[in-house]
């Protein structure tokens, strides 16, 4: 447990205005609804008034237009969310690792371990593995020959890094996760498939977070690329060869088929999936449930969801969809007639 | 392999009517195509009639109504594949585990197991973890600090559990699982990112079974909560501060997406997809390939499945998606043009 | 490093045609775009001339219409891709195991592994398991009781195969794979869930590929088959006893749900669906993004994706789709009127 701080104590290494009592003492953040007395929440949708009235939290973290709405101490800042995440961060530092290789790990004698890593439990570091300062090896995870691994970055357990592989500095891979696996390269031949041989390999900028189960393929020739700074959450694929930009944060169970450039500050939204050798530019918005067939060349969302509806109303205009063609051909019809019975009346 | 029994016992212990040789008996259960003398199948569907007629089956259980199609010795009862599951769960307990833990298990010496609990090989428990009575870790599984696990829980090989987790009695989790991986928490500052601290916990009930290689993240704030007889089919997401209600089922390659609460006795299709921050009610029923983009208020079945066809057919129609609006608009323009020269005339 | 290779001894192992310098040396496979000189790469797309005019590749491997696109010393062919697979593997052999059992690794006394087979680092071999000559068990991996595995195979690091399964020769497992996990049965019983023992097998063919974290689910009663020739790509799931056909090829996290029947040589494109219960022929191709609810009888190319668009476009369009049925009985309406309107003119 951090120690309190108090609301001074923030606005001193956050920024922002304090308003009400500076000397609140906060011991951890909480929600709008369930926040205690001695815990800090924040306010940033209009639609949770109602909860900001109601809530019981020691104080609040909110925008200047919305300094107002509550009486609590808060503090005023220009853009809460961010605000409240860093002083989450000061009351939930990333627990420490104990420096040390366990000794039930198995490492080989050519890796490069630094004093300040950790190596957890039933761990596996291949020959040639440079792990950098700080790096924090989960439990049951396994380094692959060669490949090398920022400082101050964390495995969870059982994350796997093929051969060859590179991850900057300040990773967080979450549980589960693959990297540089062979990418889906086959080729067909007389109703055969042969396999070709996945030689690129898979290289990760500086803070990147990669969410549980996620797996990124090796490239079959070049490599697959992911930029500083990229988000990833959990069961997304990353096919071989795509490059996703800089800054660029794609949400669960998304996806991107091979050889696809993704460029930087996109937003990926949930189960979208992008398909392969396309081209996406920068400041591109992806919805939710979206197929990307085509490469977009201009920044700006782009949506391709279905719309849900109560089933029957759904099997009623969803057959439709199947005779579009047919309707269009029957109002094309109609309007020629129309228009000729009036140039003929 | 368990010892046969006759129809007589098996309706003794389950209910049900016994129409034809009660000491017909029973070795194992087998499907309508492929069940031995010795075994016992069951019918649920009229369009399966033909295979009933051509089974080897030595049994069958069926509903009343289906109890003339068939001269086999059966077991009629109201809900024959209920009654067909529990006859194979008499058939084929559940393996017993071998209590003690593994010589090469890593267990924390303020972890509390039981001399029934089992801990396989390979696997990581961590401290302060507490295992239940007759719990089964199996072999490679992470088990982290502090997180408890209810009695005669089983986890199959390599399942990860990270901190402060709770499971209850009678889980079952497959090999691959991730419970309580951060949550997808960002915050978008400046065109970068701040990760928010996930302080949350997973909270499980009792009997639930969750599928392989699916993820439950831990909340962000407050808890991620699956309640009582919840059932996960493999590769599911579930994200941050989410609910899922007591009995609710959903197929593989579901997932729900932050702060979403999901209701009791609801079904999710497979591959269906729930945007965060929704509400739906209990008894909802969402259907395979649906994005639900909106709460749901009322009980029902919701749908919204693109419809499938041969690529042509599909390519011809679905261009006309992308110009609904203008084929409404001319409709609109007809009609006003027919009405008007109705008027007229 | 393999040993470097000349175009005329490609050529007599391979066949092809060399035009050009045949004793040009060739140590690696390239891209078109980074391709260096010691290095041949290929061309299969018209789209791509710019960069076959601009590449440093030493030489080429292509087909014959494209022959004079190049002055390049070249190797002419049939199938291009399948023949630049075929360089690509001897240039880069796959690694070889180091025949041998690990110090770490636990495998129960009635397990066979031949002198030629690897268990690596922390791998758990189960009693009665069988493997082939060659096998290499990845570091991590666990092989649960009587399951077998063919000769040459590979399991990478962190793959799980459950009880009782059958992977043939050759096979290629990548990280996070499940196999023979209990599929999703469930029996509804007055608002619980009755499990349904999944007494099942995987049974697997020879040559068949399996991405990262694609989970194959154990038969219900019967089992779940993969023929010979499969390739499946990372988190893909096969539901409980489905077939899937010799030489069909799945892209990422398709899925099939359970007791579907899948033909030879079909292609499944990514997050494609195919729901339970269905019967799909051989040689039927099935797109991205596309959920097959039907049995499919006819070879061909089946779609279902809904077509994005720019997200206010989207908007726009995608609310009539929810009036189709409205719009349609308005154009029959119009059409009677009309016609109707002429007739009594």
């Amino acid at each position: 447990m951090p120690a309190p701080v108090t609301l001074a104590q923030i606005a001193s290494r956050l920024g922002g205005r304090v308003v009400g009592d500076a000397q609140t003492l906060i011991r951890q953040v909480g929600s709008l609804e369930r926040a205690r007395p001695d815990q800090i929440t924040f306010f940033t949708h209009s639609r949770y008034k109602a909860r900001l009235a109601a809530t019981r939290a020691g104080a609040v973290v909110l925008a200047a237009e919305a300094e107002a709405l509550t009486a609590l101490p808060r503090i005023v800042c220009e853009n809460p969310y961010a605000y409240f995440a860093r002083v989450s961060q000061i009351l939930n530092p990333a627990e420490p690792s104990q420096p040390g290789v366990h000794s039930s790990a198995q490492v080989a004698a050519s890796a490069r371990i630094p004093a300040s890593a950790c190596v957890d439990a039933g761990a596996v570091i291949g020959g040639g593995v440079a792990l950098g300062e700080r790096v924090w090896i989960g439990p049951g995870c396994v380094i692959e020959e060669r490949s090398v691994i920022g400082d101050d970055s964390r495995l969870y357990a059982s994350v796997v890094v093929n051969r060859d592989c590179r991850i900057g500095a300040r990773a967080i891979l979450h549980s589960g996760v693959v990297i540089g696996a062979d990418g889906f390269g086959i080729a067909s031949d007389g109703g055969r498939w042969v396999k070709v041989p996945q030689i690129g390999r898979v290289v990760i900028g500086d803070d990147v977070e990669i969410g549980a189960n996620t797996t990124i393929d090796r490239g079959a020739i070049d490599d697959t690329i992911v930029e500083d700074g990229v988000k990833l959450d959990n069961q997304i694929q990353i096919g071989h060869n795509c490059r996703i930009g800089a800054h660029t944060a794609m949400a669960g169970f998304s996806g991107v088929a091979g050889s696809t450039d993704i460029g930087m500050h996109c937003t990926i939204g949930a189960a979208a999936v992008i398909l392969g050798h396309l081209k996406i530019v920068d400041h591109v918005h992806v919805s939710a449930g979206t197929v990307i067939s085509r490469s977009i060349h201009k920044a700006g969302t782009y949506t391709g969801m279905f719309p849900f509806d109560e089933n029957a109303s759904w099997a009623r205009n969803t057959a439709l969809v199947r005779h579009l063609s047919d309707l269009a051909r029957r109002l094309r019809d109609l309007e020629k007639r129309v228009l000729k019975g009036k140039e003929n009346g």
